[in-house]
């Protein structure tokens, strides 16, 4: 178990909420999986879908040699063509080259850190995939971080817009529950982060994006948290379930193939969190679980 | 046209030999699209590839706006599901931030560079994948690098070490024509360089890989680095006709979609050219030729 309690000197209030951040994550990724797999059963009547198998969740646990480990979950559907959920609680020291990188860590190098992350990519190319990620951190500081963004293969179509406004109007009423300022802050900070330089594109139509954030009340962070969590997935449950019925054109398939290549060229030139993970020894399995199952560059 | 010239102060040899050297690049690029067409054409007789249109290569001019420019030649054919060969010659100024990386640059930032690169994705999982390289750079500095190394799909079957072998004889050959320690050194460095750290293999089975050779004699290096252009048409072409005539099962070809991943991963995350260039205001649909048709991370 982690070094960092809440009788430590100096350690800040999330060291106390160790185990009840933990516990929302996987209840979360509990509810998620639920939902994935009701809407896999929910296919059932559409006969895009009706000669393949009905997806279900396979978790695998993995350990983490300097402390702590995860468990993967992963669903290979008919609607959700590759999903992977990620629970991990780890802890340790980080490394002398990150400890100046991370807040509160130059002083002292021990750290806690549990979150939840996801990626969904989806059979129909006019069901958009998605990524969200939420996560407690705990150096001499401690903090919330996470966020949620839509990726629709067609950038420009209306249905796109469509569902991006509603993923977005979720996000808000999640923020604009605890301060009116954090909306229209992490919407910015998603569209500037989720961009890909080398094609001048943005990734996909954004969501919200925050970091390092610690009002001075770690339990209104956290029930913030919470709300950012539940926010995604009704809305993105919802807009599963509005688009998975329609038809679509192999040429179409085709396209979204090749733009999951930008998502390929985001995750491993730019992502910080992939490429911290795959260079600080993190599981890359669970860390490459992001990766689509099949990608085209032509 | 570039700035360096034999005639600046304390210019390298190289500087007397930037029309030779891009010369030689494209008369090389000329050879291969002309072999490798060859190839594509040979294949009448094989059933496999008896109902797929014959590939032929299809060249694109880029221009640099900061100076210079290239060709890709890129074919999509039967044998060769996707080859982009690139010659380009660029010249400028480094940026602040690369001067003090590059040799002789931190004197001052103007350079010049031409070379050839090669990636070819074959149809055929019992083809190996195969990369090439050769560059001529000059800054207030000269000198050659480049290299060849092959990627069977299975690194363990005795088929994948004969070709290997048949590649690295064919470099053995050319490097101890001009120096007996280059081979050794060459084909080591090719090991440490084509490894993913993140999952603890080797990309390929290797080559040869060498950077910044100057010798002294710069007219025998280019002669060198000639016979590596030889040696690896020679080689690959051999291996290419040797193999494209086994029939290959389902399994095989989508372990090969999967092997292809390896090969995304190395160069977006550790291949310093691929990333040098993205980061640097590359042409990104140069730089990224190098990736899978198609792939699959299930």
């Amino acid at each position: 178990m982690p070094d960092l309690t809440a009788s430590a000197t100096n350690a800040p209030p999330h060291a106390a909420m160790q185990q009840d951040a933990r516990m929302w994550f996987e209840t979360l990724r509990d509810k998620i999986c639920e939902t994935f797999e009701r809407i896999e059963d929910e296919a059932f009547g559409v006969s895009i879908y009706a000669d393949k198998p009905v997806g279900r969740f396979a978790r695998t646990a993995w350990d983490r040699p300097e402390g702590g480990g995860g468990v993967m979950s992963v669903m290979r559907g008919r609607i959700f063509e590759k999903v992977g959920v990620n629970c991990s609680t780890v802890f340790g020291e980080f490394s002398p080259e990150f400890r100046t990188h991370i807040p509160g860590a130059s002083e002292d190098p021990r750290f806690f850190a549990t979150g939840i992350s996801l990626v969904a990519h989806m059979a129909s190319p006019r069901v958009p995939a998605v990524h969200f990620n939420t996560r407690m951190l705990i150096t001499t500081q401690g903090w919330f971080g996470g966020g949620g963004d839509l990726t629709p293969m067609k950038l420009d179509a209306p249905e796109s817009h469509e569902d991006a406004a509603s993923f977005h109007a979720a996000f808000k009423t999640a923020c604009d529950r605890h301060d009116p300022d954090y909306y229209p802050r992490f919407k910015e900070w998603c569209d500037r982060y989720f961009f890909l330089p080398h094609r001048n594109e943005p990734r996909g139509l954004g969501g919200i994006f925050y970091d390092r954030l610690f009002t001075g009340d770690a339990q209104a962070d956290f029930a913030f948290t919470r709300d950012v969590g539940e926010a995604f997935l009704a809305s993105y449950a919802a807009i599963v379930r509005r688009r998975l019925a329609e038809p679509w054109t192999a040429a179409e398939r085709e396209h979204q193939l090749i733009r999951r290549g930008r998502y390929v060229e985001f995750n491993l030139i730019h992502d910080r969190g992939t490429l911290f993970g795959l260079k600080t020894g993190g599981n890359t399995e669970a860390i490459l679980m992001s990766m689509p199952p099949e990608v085209r560059w032509p």
